[in-house]
């Protein structure tokens, strides 16, 4: 165990990759030295951290020669490509890419949830696609408390997270849209598909490429990560799930409406938000006299999960409604990421 | 039964009533005259009807004496006061807003679905809420063959469905936000509310004033509209329905996850497509490889519902993932409240 690491953001110069910078220096990580990475066409660029002024590097497996901490968040390609070399030198990676999430020898870990499992980790950890880390957060107190039979989710997501590149479109197509000119779509719903679609004032119900069932791979995402992350034991019982992953024209915050079904149906929706309230890192946001819910633009900007809206449905006791919304790059990306590496740096497994 | 019709428009000036006007242009209904009807405000008002000036009268009781047919959007307290006025005078009401939806003596009818009802009138028949209309319209020809066991919805309601100030407002907000401007709510998610919220780019999981149990009134109005309208018979078998209602700054059209359970388990997602498409007023829009499936900026001016995005829940028999897409000014309110004029005119019960 050092007592200052060496830590390498890769994909630096993304939306991710700024909040990255800016949780780490937040972070009660011990830092000798940062280093910067990205792709041959952000090389050069200059970035702040701590007041400092680092130049992006290309990156290579030598970048990683002399470092301990990789945070990677510049796509699933490279991190596949990269995180291994790192490995191979020494350091310890926590990934932000779908590459080596549902590999069975990488932890998938939420803080908070099942920070447990960063003990098997064999130099990389996986952080959870943005959809589901908010959901497991808002749900995992639930389950522990009531188990959980089934899970049916339709999200409502922002546009950061498909890259800063999408969400320049989004402005884009809205400023066109607001002057009756054309919109231009070029990268929306999916970067390299064949249509391409607006999404200012509209919804695309298409989040990644589809699979042969006619689920997306943000649906299929939902699904298993969820199920590794929340049934960690092999004697677990099954819990159903399903989802339906819509974007929408919305900047940073992911909205899920969630309608679970708990073991116990003697549960209440007073009891579970009394649980809510009561969780670190959840915010209980349910007013409905006061108008108080989850929103995105509240959301924004903060590491919290805000969960709102809660309800049962009469018709099926034990079954409940919620909705619940976070900053899809912070909570549902940096925040996370970095806390895996507080994590990792407090239990001594680095 | 008379050869040709007065027919007056309540609410002539509004989102919905400058639609009502174009689809009883176009429709079937032989007409003798139009009035144009709105609040004192609006009287005055110059308006087109197929190419003739009409001037926009304020409503009272008395502008119902010639007429014969009245086309309702004018607000639930306008509805009340004077459909029962134009009634007493001999005119049949179609009303578009919720004042008369849950009477049990008021026929709740979305043609193609159960325009049967129609001959139980006594005066007034009801037009569903925008986000029931094109939900039991995708869901009918699946409850009739299959039977349904259980709906879940979670909406993605358009800005327009709150009218068109609410729609000003957003597109204002829109713009404010795009030139780092402070955005001014002063309307939605409600009118005469306590709070207001930015819309543009951020989603509001209120629609209408909140019960007690949690729920609000669009959500508990999906509900029990749609029991009234798929459930004629007595003695059917109870349909679940529980209903989460959210807005997104969309202009016009209304998406909707719904999650659903049919009784007869061998039931499959191809068999469901078939039918849909084989539907008139439905369109399957569901072709994964070609990214075909429904989105509001292709549904805005159409009349048809557009489904798509079938799925089966793998881990539960009888159990599918929809999406649907309807303009909730014209499939959810003017289309529908003149299609239901015409089965009045056809089947002589004027």
């Amino acid at each position: 165990m050092k007592d200052r690491y060496v830590v390498a953001i890769l994909g630096a110069t993304g939306a991710v990759g700024s909040r990255l910078i800016s949780e780490l220096a937040d972070s009660k990580i011990p830092i000798e030295r940062v280093k910067l990475l990205a792709s041959k066409r952000s090389a050069g660029k200059k970035l702040q951290f701590k007041g400092q002024t680092i130049i992006v590097e290309e990156a290579s497996p030598e970048s990683f020669d002399d470092v301990d901490l990789v945070l990677s968040s510049a796509g699933g390609a490279v991190s596949k490509q990269l995180l291994p070399e790192a490995v191979k030198r020494g350091a310890v990676c926590v990934d932000n890419t779908s590459a080596f999430r549902m590999d069975p020898t990488v932890p998938l870990v939420v803080p908070g949830v099942n920070e447990k499992q960063l003990k098997y980790h064999h130099g990389i950890i996986a952080n959870p696609n943005c959809s589901t880390i908010q959901m497991v957060a808002a749900l995992n107190p639930i389950y522990k408390k009531w188990g959980l039979k089934q899970i049916i989710v339709s999200t409502y997501q922002a546009v950061s997270g498909a890259g800063q590149s999408a969400w320049n479109e989004m402005r884009d197509e809205a400023k066109d849209y607001l002057s009756d000119r054309p919109m231009h779509p070029e990268i929306l719903p999916t970067k390299g598909q064949k249509h391409h679609y607006p999404l200012a004032f509209n919804l695309l119900p298409q989040i990644d490429v589809f699979e042969e069932d006619g689920y997306t791979h943000e649906e299929w995402k939902m699904i298993h990560e969820t199920k590794k992350i929340l049934l960690n034991d092999a004697d677990a019982p099954e819990i159903k799930v399903t989802a339906t992953c819509v974007r929408v024209p919305v900047a940073v915050g992911h909205g899920e409406s969630v309608y679970f079904t708990v073991d116990d149906e003697k549960s209440s929706v007073h009891e579970i938000k009394e649980l809510i309230a009561a969780t670190p890192r959840l915010v209980l946001q349910d007013d409905p006299k006061e108008q108080l819910y989850p929103q995105p633009i509240n959301a924004q900007g903060k590491r919290e999960t805000f969960v709102g809206r809660l309800r049962a449905d009469a018709e099926n006791p034990g079954a409940f409604n919620m909705w619940i919304v976070a900053d899809n790059l912070l909570r549902g990306a940096a925040s996370n990421t970095v806390e895996i590496a507080e994590c990792l740096v407090k239990e001594q497994l680095m």
